[in-house]
């Protein structure tokens, strides 16, 4: 176990994450999962990169338009990455908005309407593509359609009565989900399309919201749900804690803290991740749970303690972000601990990219590379994210 | 492993099952899992049985109920039974049906609604509970709500249009699920109320559309959910097989064969019962996986290998049932294979009862007994199936 980053470990890292990112990422999903027939993307990938299933996710149009753009915006100006970009711009654009303005979930290949659902991540991913295409581009429309995606995103999470309840109205539950989300997609709008006092606001009072009704100091967790005065509510699915959320949701807030130069924001930041790193990770086997119950009851979702791929991204960013914000050893081991143990576990050296679901003794159970919900995402951010943190910190 | 049954071991396993039921399972669930406050019966029982969770499965209303009755049925007149069930068919009556007449999912300890779904099975597990009530009882109002719930449960399933799909109608999927649950439904009906045209008439219809849209000789094996005229919808949900419920309505085909003395009906339970137990059971940790995929092709669920109770009970039933019907020796082999490795590693010798949830490798995954679906009476009826006609065969 290492102490301290040295300046030796810090320069490995950062030409690891380059390389991963860019010969073995970037090479796994492209072009294979481009449609040249609808535009937009497949992700349901198998281990060798062979289409499983046709059919589309609407956030997955989202999110990996907004990959490539980034990689564009902050790499290499690639003439494919934009394009691809804008053949998922596009199809969402033509096939993923329903007639009230929501967007769906899950569409087929040609982009009919499979599934929609009651909350609005879509829009959420939607928007940060089209702010990435904005500044990759200079359009105008790009950029309005950002600010309309992020206001449609706001208003239909945080307007009481407009989404509506996940079953009945009897036992209402807020989640730190909606809050998280709205953070960093305001932050992926003031990188791209400039700061506003609008966006600053949204970030304050998701933050704020965070403070108040999710964070439990007597318990040193960050719960995933409440009860809207922040109380536990104490049945199963009150009382799941999502650690791997909760970490991403540090990173977002250590990040604001980086970006406005607030200490308490990054204690903030250092305390989520410590709470819910001592509730999150397996010392028996390594890497991180997926659910833990709040009291250590059984968690009613029976697969609770597999290891999925992108609570272990998260978590590799918000180590090394805490690392290089306090300079705190701890961080350096933790990053280590977590870093080694994905890439030996996740990593598939004979095709590339990472599974996405392992056995808590980190044997592998489907291995396919992509499907609704792991594609081109979680994975290439953490990779970028950490390439570019590293970067700076050599100065 | 064994060629055949002896007479001995026959003897033995009605011994073991009566046992199990009687000074194993009935304990562990009463008077425990009673509310003598509002009625009706919890489930979320912890490993020791504490509970934990307050809340109630409509499901679990309807199943406990029936159970309870059946066992003073064709058991005993223990006066607690009928009243246990009494409390449970009370609380149905006052807090499960919604005010269009369907019944909710999952409601608070009190009663009041915190989840419907579109689908009808709540009301298929009352209409048997009440057929059992008027069993025991004589009770006329019964046997009258029986035939109505059973009326609504197979208007709601086969009309049409009636029930909303699943998401959009894009690309419209049916169920092997409504068909399994109308049998054995409607034999229910019968054993307690009588044989009737309308009964007869259900089971046939279901055995053919099973026959006509389920079954695929070429493939060898038994679909879960297929196009409505049959044709296998070749995305990850379309090829996902249950193994375990393809056997439970194997067991509900060869209970009707064996009532009707059919032998194509034998014939045909015992043919879905080979595929799927090719296609199910694990052979190299042994158990039965909970999904698979028709091509063998990576399962979406990433929890697919694990091992649950259910399938498990349902398989010793089908297992025994089959060799009583046929003598084959291969069903007494899988039966004892089946049986062995439940009971080693479902069961708690210390609380009593059967674990839920295990692993692929017979791990536990969570220790609770019990929850929204599982509850008093997958492993009891199979306890006490198995034990009946054990009891009818050594004759």
């Amino acid at each position: 176990m290492i102490d301290t980053m040295t300046q030796e470990r810090l320069s490995g890292l950062s030409r690891f994450y380059h390389d991963a990112l860019l010969q073995d990422c970037v090479p796994f999903w492209f072009p294979r999962s481009v449609d040249a027939e609808h535009g937009g993307f497949f992700s349901a990938l198998d281990r060798d990169g062979t289409l499983l299933d046709t059919d589309k996710s609407v956030w997955v149009q989202g999110r990996m338009s907004w990959m490539l753009l980034t990689l564009y915006n902050t790499v290499e100006k690639r003439p494919e990455w934009l394009a691809w970009a804008e053949s998922g711009l596009r199809f969402m654009e033509q096939h993923c908005f329903d007639t009230d303005g929501r967007m769906f979930f899950h569409v087929t290949a040609e982009g009919r309407p499979i599934r929609k659902r009651r909350y609005a991540f879509s829009e959420s991913f939607a928007a940060i593509a089209y702010a990435a295409h904005a500044r990759a581009t200079g359009n105008e429309r790009s950029a309005a359609r950002a600010r309309e995606l992020f206001e449609f995103f706001t208003r239909w999470n945080f307007t009481p009565g407009l989404m509506p309840p996940k079953f009945t109205d009897v036992r209402p539950m807020t989640g730190m989900g909606p809050r998280m989300i709205t953070i960093v997609t305001a932050q992926e709008l003031r990188e791209n399309l400039g700061d506003s006092a609008e966006l600053r606001g949204w970030i304050d009072r998701c933050i704020e919201e965070i403070r108040r009704l999710f964070i439990k100091p007597d318990l040193k967790c960050v719960m995933e749900n409440v009860a809207p005065d922040g109380s536990i509510i104490d049945h199963f699915d009150g009382r799941t804690l999502n650690p791997g959320h909760a970490i991403e949701g540090a990173w977002f807030i250590l990040h604001e803290g980086k970006y406005r130069n607030d200490a308490s924001l990054i204690e903030l930041g250092c305390q989520m991740l410590d709470w819910m790193w001592a509730r999150g990770w397996d010392n028996e086997f390594g890497g991180l749970f997926y659910f833990r119950d709040v009291y250590d009851k059984p968690v009613q979702d029976y697969w609770h303690d597999m290891k999925f791929w992108w609570p272990h991204d998260e978590t590799i960013i918000a180590t090394l972000l805490a690392w290089t914000l306090t300079k705190d050893p701890k961080y350096a081991q933790w990053h280590q601990m977590v870093h080694d143990w994905s890439f030996k576990h996740f990593a598939d050296p004979e095709h590339g990219e990472w599974y996405g679901y392992l056995h808590r003794d980190g044997r592998i159970s489907v291995p396919l590379k992509g499907n609704l919900w792991k594609s081109f995402f979680h994975h290439p951010r953490a990779l970028w994210y950490c390439w570019k943190l590293l970067a700076e910190n050599r100065g």
